[in-house]
């Protein structure tokens, strides 16, 4: 991003970085902080309490994404922007995918988070391999089983597609 | 995996597969159950909720992921291992990770759900492009300023790491 950057998304980042240091002084977590914004307003803020909740999952943009849809009543934020104070990692990428959340700003990268001990990277690098290459075994069985949810789905009348 | 899986993993997955299937037909959310096992016996159900609670992050995997931590007071779950009734989209896998799970099973695959409209092998195949060459575009700027927390977090004497 060139030095341009408009003011208004300044200020979000910074808020985005703030909570990533305040709430890892309060042992809430890692140092990871978001915002997500909607019509030039912050609509949800998250920060990392992946130690403080034991969850995991509990990661800054988790976090955001699950308070916007709770504010906005709705499963998908397409009209939103998320500011993250580091890259989101696989899992939060993927998450503001599945949220069709437009566009992502963030300030520390990936590498970044490697240095000071995270799995980021790794993670990225993983999710590239096939699965039998993978440090985490994933074993197929029951195929056929599982294949019925599926064509019951395909074939449902009023499901909700996302 | 060959012939010679153990019944109580077949019932293991039979579960995740059921769990699939009833709660789509209650309109939960898409056809997806998963389970958490460790030493033998299921710790957690999940199975998606992201139609029926608003929430994106509510795929199976993560639904069972904080279900077992939440269980077993804990932010890893690296005795345990997760039977899918379909191979985790890569929130979840990264999620598995990051819950350092020790190994998947799952029914179906990201092409079986791509099949049947859902974005799995997608997001797979985002995450391996640059952040410049994806749908949603991933910008960085303020770098010098959320290092800050970075180094903080290196020098901090009490923290947790994960």
């Amino acid at each position: 991003m060139n030095k341009k950057v408009p003011m208004d998304k300044i200020d979000f980042m910074r808020r985005a970085i703030q909570l990533s240091e305040e709430k890892m002084m309060e042992n809430s977590g890692g140092p990871f902080g978001a915002v997500i914004v909607k019509d030039n307003k912050i609509i949800a803020e998250g920060y990392n309490q992946v130690i403080s909740i034991n969850d995991p999952t509990a990661h800054a943009e988790i976090v955001a994404i699950r308070k916007a849809c709770e504010y906005l009543n709705t499963f998908q934020l397409s009209e939103a922007e998320i500011f993250c104070s580091c890259e989101p990692c696989p899992m939060c990428f993927a998450a503001i995918h599945w949220a069709r959340i437009k566009k992502v700003y963030y300030s520390n990268t990936r590498k970044d988070a490697q240095k000071i001990g995270f799995d980021d990277n790794t993670i990225y690098e993983e999710l590239t391999k096939n699965n039998n290459q993978r440090k985490i075994p994933s074993i197929q069985f029951l195929s056929m089983e599982g294949k019925t949810a599926f064509k019951t789905w395909e074939e449902k009348i009023d499901k909700t597609p996302y």
